[in-house]
């Protein structure tokens, strides 16, 4: 990736707001407690500096102090400093067609809870279905309060296609031009988070992803699998979610030009012939739940295998696509198919070998998401601690 | 796009480069003579900072002071800064399937020269195409050092996918793994440029129509046509190379999953419905040159206009593919589509607007590339020239 050079003059204001991040995130990249000196060692500050910040983030509850081992040698053990696991964490919550889910994730990156409440949200009002997902969140929120936590912010995720708040279509949930943002912010005053944010439920699961790994700076395709079919493209460590916003909608690839009518309006896009309802029905289990596919999976049932190769197949193309246009190296498979990728990894490899031009020389894992269908929940919740991390000025006592 | 953040910490030491270029950006960004004073208010450094910087910059031949424009008002008008048009300058050079191209580029972005030499190269040596491609540039650069310019670096592009200065494959050449920038080192010591970088020609391409426009952040697909077909993704103003730099294989994308095969190895790409060869013969045109079909279509034949449907089509169903992925609000026809835009827009874009899920409320603009067919050379060109203003501490004397 080329990266434009950042255009603005350095100054000693922001000092203080970048090594404050700075020392933040190097305590939280080691998997051990580490001391002032460390820091100091690794950040390249003064340790004078290291001391003043940390006692900030001391003050403010996001670091704690943890007791020295005991003596192995010379000189005085130092003080351990870590990321506090009571406190300030996130909340997210996601809105899907048939369910609504609230997690929360500590500042550590630690998952606290994950709770989910089944429900066929077709044709219900969005308000109908904010009202279910905040007395879920209420009840969460309470949980994580008797833990010792509090709630910086939320994330809401929604599958569909999302700007400043608004979603703009939600094909499968029948929403168009929603200010979800506001509908939960109304309802939402018992839960006291002021800051609200609205995003695609494939970029949250994709984030949750990202932050889950130990790769530094990975490149995958997060292939969301609901009722409809999302994407997560992350480059370089980096979500891209296109220029305003909607990118990802791996859904409405196209593989047949003159193929089946999708719900979008378009002809033959992924999402006819790779939906849930497509793989049960192919499989002879109209009707049936996920479980079930696998259980025949399991057994060697011939429709279950060869819906499962077909449904992996249209996957491939799709996401052979993606490989030739953004050379990642990664798929992930995630929601409804992290539980089939024994199933449905062969396929979608074998359509990427065939078909992505540097398939011989730079090859691509597939995978099912190390979060399961988790993923999202945990994203978003994830998202909210990451942005206390990269910015973690605004939630210190102001000076 | 989310952007991790960034964690250096801010040391003295990397101000001044830092600095320097933050100095030549702001002079270079306005489109008339700035004074120091107007480098002090646009990037917030002090006027001593700007003084030693700007002093440092003329010292080096990278900026130059302009006379101040007669008195209008009170005062003693201001020295005007530019860049320099005479001076360090880029050298482009492409290589493709039918032709080889040079190109100077200088400080102020200006084109200086473009030479173009046709050649067919299919059945030669890499070695036999670098000799021709080197005694090009040997006239190029000669007729630049004569105006007054000396090269600060050479990009070289290609048609096919490159890793480290190697061309792992160049299908339309018949290349697979040749150490083009080893070849170019060889045979270019007449050049005396030390700073030599292989790259994709679409990528170049993309660069070249990226710092040709006014917009701050632009998200664009670029269209390469030539023999093959190539694209360059602009994403928020950064080009997207894919994780390991083999990005951008607009050409492979799926058309049809059991199409005609492509000379990849897979069936269906785009590449077989929308390349050069495919579109003459449609248009009954077999062996003409481009003129020649761009004479029938501006006659309205028949058979030109339909064939220029069908490739228009075909490249609309790939870029709307790229529209569902990543949100680009533009396509730009670039390569052998720039003359053909008048005939191929329409269609392109009435697939994007069928099968982009955002495009009823998110609009794609397909135009013609700006730069036209020497949109790669001299992208190639500027990015040598973008090198220096990015980074200048290394273009000027020691202190």
């Amino acid at each position: 990736m080329t990266h434009p050079v950042r255009d603005e003059p350095v100054r000693q204001g922001s000092l203080r707001a970048h090594n404050l991040g700075l020392v933040l995130r190097h305590v939280a990249a080691g998997p051990r407690p580490v001391s002032r000196a460390d820091v100091a060692a690794g950040t390249g500050l003064t340790k004078a500096t290291v001391s003043t910040l940390v006692d900030e983030l001391l003050g403010g509850g996001l670091l704690v102090e943890v007791d020295p081992p005991p003596r192995t040698g010379a000189g005085r053990p130092a003080v351990g400093l870590r990321l506090a696991s009571q406190g300030p964490a996130g909340l997210g919550l996601e809105i899907n067609v048939d369910y609504v889910a609230a997690g929360v994730v500590d500042l550590t990156g630690a998952s606290r809870q994950v709770e989910v409440r089944h429900h066929d949200h077709r044709g219900r009002s969005p308000e109908e279905v904010v009202d279910d997902l905040v007395a879920l969140a209420e009840g969460t929120v309470a949980a994580a309060a008797a833990d010792g936590l509090t709630m910086a912010g939320v994330a809401v995720a929604v599958p569909g296609l999302v700007a400043d708040g608004v979603v703009r279509r939600a094909p499968n949930l029948g929403w168009r031009d929603v200010d979800l943002a506001a509908a939960v912010r109304e309802r939402s005053a018992a839960l006291g988070i002021a800051d609200i944010t609205i995003d695609n439920e494939a970029n949250l699961a994709a984030l949750g992803e990202l932050h889950a790994g130990t790769e530094a700076r990975p490149s995958f395709l997060y292939i969301s699998g609901e009722i409809g079919i999302g994407a997560g493209l992350v480059l370089d460590g980096r979500l891209l979610r296109g220029a305003r916003g909607y990118g990802g909608e791996l859904g409405h690839v196209t593989i047949r030009p003159d193929g089946a009518h999708c719900h979008c309006g378009a002809r033959g896009c992924l999402e006819v012939y790779a939906n849930q309802e497509v793989l049960l029905r192919t499989a002879g289990l109209d009707g049936a739940d996920l479980g079930r596919l696998v259980a025949f999976a399991r057994a060697g049932a011939h429709p279950a295998l060869m819906a499962l190769d077909e449904v992996g197949s249209a996957l491939g193309v799709a996401a052979a696509d993606v490989v030739n246009l953004l050379d990642l190296d990664t798929v992930v498979l995630g929601g409804i198919y992290a539980p089939l990728a024994p199933w449905l990894a062969e396929p979608v490899s074998r359509e990427i070998a065939e078909r992505a031009i540097t398939s011989e020389w730079a090859p691509v894992t597939v995978r099912a998401s190390a979060l399961g269908t988790s993923a999202t929940v945990i994203g978003a919740a994830g998202s909210v601690v990451r942005a206390i991390l990269d910015a973690p000025a605004p939630h210190l006592p102001r000076r």
